[in-house]
Formats: C-alpha cells, sequence, structure tokens
C-alpha cells in the first residue's frame, strides 16, 4: 500500500514490484503486500487479496510488466505468465483488458509495459474521481438534496485504486453534505460489505448502518432507502449488469419499490463484446466460502453448495449507468408514461 | 428432547418440564433441555434456543402450564408470568395465541391448563401432517413429478414439535420420490438454513445444496429452481405473508422467473384480525447478530446495524397458502390469463 498524504491505494507499483492492501486481513489490519512474481500475483487475486474490477485493470497490466521484466524477450514462458494473469478470475472484464493493454506494448520493451501499467492506473485514479462527480451529480437530481443510499458490496478504494466507484459517488455526496444514509449490505459469502465497505466508510467519517443481504428489498420496501447504488464487474452491451451475487435481488426491490437503481462503473468495465448477461461466464468459487462464516464452519460436514460469485441484473431494472465519462441509459423524464 | 423410534421432537412436556431441542447447540451437538420455569422459557425463547412459528405456539401454551402449576391461584404473579411468555417475541402470532388458548383454562385447575397445552402439541403434529400432504399434493399438480425446491430458514421439525411446515412438504416429496432436488437458502443473520435445515434434511437423508441468502433470485433466473417453498411466521387477513427476513427477496425473484411461489403454514398462523403485512410489528434483533457470527465479529468495532427479523411478502407474489385444512387463494387455471 502507499498512502500520500492520507490518500490509500489498494494496488500501487512500488520499488520495482506490485504493492496491494491485502484485503482478507480488513478491518482487523491493515496489511501491505509486496508481489515481485506472476503466481505470487494470481494467488493474490484469486484469494481476494486484491479485488474490485477496476482494480483487477490495473493488477492486469502490472502483472504484466512483472511478467515483461522476468522474461523481456517475450518467449514462451511470458506468453504463459501473461495468460496465467488475464485467466486468474473470468468475469470482470478489466482483467484480461488490462493484461491486454499492457501486453501490447512488448515489443517496445520491459520499461514501456510498465509504462502502460502505470497508464492504466492513472486513468484509473482519474476515472474514479469522474465518475463521483457525476454520480453524485445524477443522484442529486434523481433524489434530491439528502437520499438515503443503499449499496452492496465494496466498491470504494479497495475495489479500485483510489476513490472508488458506488462508494465514490456516496464519499463525494458526503463531501458535499447531500447524504441522507447509508445502509451496507454485508455481501455473503465474503462480507466485502460488513468488512472493507464499513471500514472504509468508518476511515472516512460517515455514519452507516449494516444490513444482512436478504433484508435490502424489505428496507426499501419499508421506505428507509431513497436510491441504490452499486458498482459492475461487467457492463453488457445492451445494458444488462453483472456484479456481485445479491445486487439482482437489490435491483428487483428497487424496481418493486420504485427506486432509483444506479450502477457506477468505469468505460473500462463496459463491454460491447458481450451482447448480454447471458453470455457472461460466471465465476462459481469454492463451498467453503458458503459453509462457514469468517473462518468458523457452520453447516453439517457434506452439505451440498451452491455459490455462484456474480450475478446479471436485466438492462429493464437499472435507472441508469453512471461511467467517467458519461451517463449511459439515462433516465427519461417520460419513462414512466410512455407516450405510444 | 424425545426422540420416540427416531422422531425428533423439538418441544414436548417430559415428567413436569419443558424439554427442547437446544437450537443454539446445531448443528454441532445435540443437546437437550429442560427449562423449569417461566424466564427459563422466556430466556430460551429470546435467544432462540426454541424457534420457528409452530413450535412457539406450543412454548407459549406449555408456559402458561409451567406459570398454572408455580401459581395455581391465578394470582397477580401469574398474571405477570402470561404475560411474559406471551410477549417474549412480537411477530409469531403463534407465540400469543398458544398462550392465550391455555390460560383460558385457567378456572379449571392446573391440569387442565397442561392438558390444554398438550392438546396444542398434538394438534400441531396432525397439522404437520396433514400440511406435508396436502403441500406434496400441491406442488406436484404445479410443477410435475421431480420440482427443484428453493426454501429459506428453517421450518422442519424444530420449527415445529415433529414434521415441519415447508421441509415437511419437501421431505413429503422425497418420501414419494418426487422430488427434483432442494437449494437451501443459508438465511443471515442467524444460518437457520446452513444450521438447521441443512442438519434435517442430512438427517432424512436428502441432498441439499447451500446458497447465500443473495444468489437465490439469480438461481431462479438461471433456471436452478422450479418451485420456492417457505413457512410463515403469520399470515394476514389480506394473505399478505410475515416471515423470516429474506422471504420477500425470494418471492421478487420467483415472481419475476414466472416461478410458483407456495407458502405453507398452519392455520393457528393464519390471523383473521390483521388485515395486512404493515400492521405487525417486526421484531428488530441485536446488532450483535449481524456484526459477525457466533463469536466471530467481522465488522468494524462501532458499526451500526438494521436487523429487521422478519418481512412482509406482498399477497400478489403468494401463488398459495397451504394449511393442514385447505389451500387458502389457490391458483386459478385462468390467472395469467384473466378474462374481462
Amino acid at each position: 500500500m502507499s498512502d500520500r498524504e492520507g490518500e490509500l491505494r489498494a494496488i500501487d507499483w512500488v520499488d520495482g514490484a506490485i504493492e496491494i492492501i491485502d484485503q482478507t486481513a480488513l478491518p482487523d489490519e491493515l496489511v501491505t503486500r509486496r508481489l515481485t512474481t506472476v503466481p505470487d500475483l494470481v494467488e493474490a487475486i484469486r484469494s481476494l487479496a486484491v479485488r474490485g474490477a477496476p482494480a483487477l485493470g490495473v493488477a492486469g497490466a502490472m502483472g504484466v510488466a512483472l511478467a515483461a521484466r522476468a522474461h523481456p524477450t517475450g518467449d514462451d514462458a511470458w506468453e504463459a505468465a501473461v495468460r496465467l494473469v488475464a485467466v486468474a478470475r473470468p468475469t470482470a472484464v478489466n482483467l484480461a483488458s488490462g493484461a491486454a493493454r499492457a501486453a501490447a506494448r512488448l515489443h517496445d520493451g520491459p520499461e514501456a509495459v510498465l509504462a502502460e501499467a502505470l497508464a492504466v492506473r492513472d486513468e484509473e485514479i482519474a476515472s474514479s474521481a469522474a465518475m463521483a462527480a457525476r454520480g453524485a451529480d445524477l443522484v442529486t437530481a434523481l433524489c434530491g438534496p439528502a437520499p438515503r443510499v443503499l449499496t452492496h458490496c465494496n466498491t470504494g478504494s479497495l475495489a479500485t485504486v483510489t476513490g472508488g466507484t458506488a462508494l465514490g459517488v456516496i464519499t463525494e455526496l458526503h463531501t458535499r453534505d447531500a447524504l441522507g444514509g447509508v445502509i451496507a449490505s454485508e455481501t455473503r459469502p465474503l462480507l466485502q460489505g460488513s468488512r472493507l465497505t464499513a471500514w472504509e466508510l468508518n476511515r472516512n467519517g460517515i455514519d452507516y448502518r449494516l444490513a444482512v443481504d436478504g433484508a435490502g428489498p424489505f428496507l426499501m420496501a419499508r421506505g428507509e432507502v431513497d436510491v441504490v447504488i452499486v458498482g459492475a464487474d461487467r457492463v453488457c452491451a445492451n445494458g444488462d449488469i453483472v456484479n456481485k451475487i445479491g445486487t439482482y435481488a437489490h435491483a428487483l426491490g428497487a424496481a418493486r419499490a420504485g427506486l432509483p437503481f444506479v450502477v457506477v462503473a468505469p468505460e473500462s468495465t463496459v463491454d460491447e463484446a458481450t451482447l448480454s448477461g447471458d453470455q457472461v461466464a460466471i465465476e462459481d468459487r469454492d463451498a467453503a466460502e458458503v459453509l462457514g462464516f469468517g473462518g468458523t464452519v457452520v453447516a453439517p460436514a457434506g452439505a451440498g453448495v451452491a455459490n455462484p460469485a456474480f450475478d446479471v441484473t436485466p438492462r429493464d431494472l437499472v435507472t441508469a449507468i453512471v461511467t467517467d465519462t458519461r451517463v449511459l441509459h439515462p433516465p427519461e423524464p417520460a419513462h414512466h408514461h410512455p407516450s405510444r
């Protein structure tokens, strides 16, 4: 981790290696890990020590930079290392596209590859700032001066480099004194909401309440939420959203309660090559994640598990998608009363 | 606990006291607790050592029997004890109504009160058997010979006396060789699905998969579920269902996927005096339940919490309500194509 004047970076390039905040150790400890080899990085990605679609884009590019330094000739071992990085997790488009961007510079040598990786990092930082401003403007326009927000998973500094996507918008609303409250969904099985989002909100001095994932739609129905703001691991060409498991249930709740459902994700997450959500490979993760809770096994021995790590929220449940350069599918004033 | 020829009873009257299976110790240990005083029982109800709407009806009646034996004259202390039992938890109608039934017999002496409590128990046992048969018939009629079921919370023997409501139907389908699979939703915060439903399914030799609560609607959308079957803590006069938090999200998922959403609950749960779900006091439980599980705390110190223990599923999301005597709001063949 690097910490520049209080700015926390979830991933960075420091003294010839990748440095990450180890997100498996939060909120108990703020641990920095140095990743000096591709296998180190792949393990960190698979174990979710580094996670979040935008951060994975940077990780993919920096992983290729590590490979380029270890195998400067672009030989077979280099190809294998790049491939290892690109497929460490299947669902977020950013990992593979970040790796591809850096890999395209190999003919200019390892320093050019690293320069491209650092450019990916810097663009993600700028992108977070742009999304925060555009997203806060949109949410204020949709919901007025003090909306109560429900969010899911972690989409803050820890999921990007610094700043965040959905949580960046929430932080910006807080900075503008235009935030009415936050409910953070705990996000089983890995509790990114309870562990990471709560830790970031705390660090930024923003009051919040945690809720179990199943409570989201009911809290909306009961009038405790004005807007749902989430990130995305992939935005499909038709506007379908692939995001952390549980997102779709919140979207159904928002639609039923008549609440705006706003997605905040950088352009690097928009994947025009994937037409719709049903074309996306959804990662199924280990049973152990579901059988236990924070190291404690609760289920009987031998229990089977269904553990999709992501779900698909169809386009029609999404009010708007805020990126760093535009609002995709912006709300139409006449949306609820179409003229025919 | 009493265990008659393999029949497990979650609550019973044994040698002058209430015996329960302590559900906070499952699935690790099968512990029987004897409750000899009203305060013992109230603590067991509040800590969810005994839980489930039908079981709470029996607990309410047996609690009054305990009070009648301790205060046979029907004095002020007796009134206070009865009230303590009836309000130990607010949301399930059965607790208060079971207590009221037993209390109405006080003028006939403590043995008459106990006889009424035992009648409540025996009626719940018969009720479970009747629901299992009627519910299995309905599900087979709706879904064909091998439906894959998603269920939420625990609605088996542990939630009743023996047999169960929704899980009783699932067990009956299994017995009839008419079950295609079970997904049990883990049911945060207290993990009744992972701990109790998994334990009961295991004990009955029924294969199952556990899933986090947020995955339910997506597993339905992805075609892995044919029917959702749940219990109810209260059925309102208009058909609104009050049940464990997370039920409403599954109902939204079922409606969107076009799947039947079947509620199984005894007549004792039907509350004609409560017109609709918004009139029901929803119990808010301790923050500690959400901040961690067991002894494991995952959230940062000082985190706020929203922890409603139940939610309301509106009538229009419910396909049918199966009780021990009838099918309330049965599906109409022309439901999706009303003639006008």
